[in-house]
């Protein structure tokens, strides 16, 4: 019921032409949602897409079970039109599954082991920033490494600019600044990262990998998860660039971070 | 039978994650076979996914009708994994159905009339050449132009360099050379385009709009529609950039398609 199987022409399966969102939902009451219906609506327009109606959407998260559950849900072009060429009217088809989902309160605390990827995204300004289904991307990136104490790897794009994580943004802060990538050209805009924007200083920029070298602080984020701290850096090829101690530094945006996704502050520990 | 529904988590619909192929059938008989199972594997190496055994492969053209079929098939990574993390055993999934199919003489007589697109590709070195499902780019660029008499939509990366067509690789001849783009950064190397080259001078090169306009003749090909002379290349504006006639220069390169897909000489006319 919402999972159900797509037909072999559906434009998803064909060309990977549609979008999704992956959202917190906890007690049936869905976190972030406007940033998430925000982003899915920008994500129609930049494709030529039809929305599913709002009423449709807006009874989703509602359909869960207790407690904390992921809630994926994927709207492509449905099926039709003449090879890439579009149906004069088409009809998209919205699916969504929950799962039951558990935060990592360990990673937010102690930070996390991230590394470079040899990975670069390419530019293409039509599909940036938006939650498209053209993942190729992200998926060979997540390949590079197994490792399970590497939880997350950093992409750049071919001009040795820091874009974002393989399913996370990335922010950093530098002489106190708060940074991230500007989003472009490449990555996709985090409903976390937009919604952080609204509260706190953070200034989009184009900056190399040594403006991690030079950060006091850094975090990977998205809306699931929360904002876990960089404890650790490595490059491409697993040799340590850089090490953080966890200090109050780390923790402002956590707290914020904490506060829009309903998780406590207190998981923060004393740092 | 071949075209069943794929389920909701199938990786393929959820980042494209997977490959395809587009077989011209005659008869029960696949044409340039080797060609499309070397680049379907060549797909499958880059991707880190297993290729479908090769006698449940080799059965599929065998299953046509009589009489002009085009077989599409599609091979994903399957279900499974965490987000873009893949399985540790992908179980790739193979689907496919057939078409009828009938080819478009008069554009092989006449030539047809292109336009450049707008789109610009972007560069991934990792995904050029091979037949992935990731298209937003080409269904965007479709999406460009509705007229029917525009055959086809010229494509440039982001350097004015030409690459391909939306669905068809672009040749031209130029003081009596044969040229084709690059496709080491982005495009799809079509079977019947590496065919001709088995047969034919065709030297790749990075080439802008000035090699078209300076060429004699110019070609979009597949390997389902044989080669489409250029008769006529407008701006993305639509204003006209060149017209072509027919002439005997653009016949040698025809011929060859025409005889590699098992088409009649006769049909590309007195010209």
């Amino acid at each position: 019921m919402g999972d159900e199987a797509v037909p072999f022409d559906d434009r998803g399966l064909a060309y990977g032409d549609g979008l999704f969102e992956t959202v917190l939902v906890r007690d049936g009451q869905p976190v972030l949602w406007q940033a998430h219906m925000a982003r899915l609506a920008r994500g129609a327009d930049r494709l030529g897409l039809p929305m599913p109606a709002a009423e449709t959407l807006n009874a989703l998260p509602g359909r869960a079970e207790g407690g904390l559950q992921v809630l994926k849900l994927l709207v492509t072009r449905g099926s039709g039109g003449r090879g890439y060429a579009v149906p004069d009217t088409p009809r998209p088809r919205l699916r969504w599954r929950f799962s039951p989902f558990a935060p990592m309160p360990r990673r937010w605390r102690e930070g996390v082991h991230v590394r470079l990827c040899h990975l670069r995204l390419g530019h293409q300004p039509l599909l940036a920033g938006i939650k498209h289904l053209n993942r190729l991307e992200n998926v060979l990136a997540r390949r590079e490494w197994q490792a399970p104490e590497i939880a997350e790897g950093l992409l750049r794009d071919q001009q040795d600019r820091l874009v974002e994580a393989t399913s996370m943004n990335l922010v950093w802060r530098r002489h106190g600044r708060l940074e991230t990538p500007c989003l472009t050209a490449c990555g996709v805009e985090g409903t976390l990262l937009s919604t952080l924007r609204e509260h706190l200083p953070i200034h989009a920029c184009d900056a190399g990998i040594d403006a991690l070298i030079e950060a006091e602080a850094a975090w990977v984020l998205n809306s699931v998860q929360g904002a876990w701290p960089l404890a650790r850096l490595d490059d491409a090829q697993g040799g340590c660039l850089k090490r953080w101690s966890m200090g109050t530094e780390h923790r402002q945006l956590q707290r914020h971070a904490q506060a829009l996704l309903g998780y406590p502050a207190s998981a923060l520990g004393e740092a």
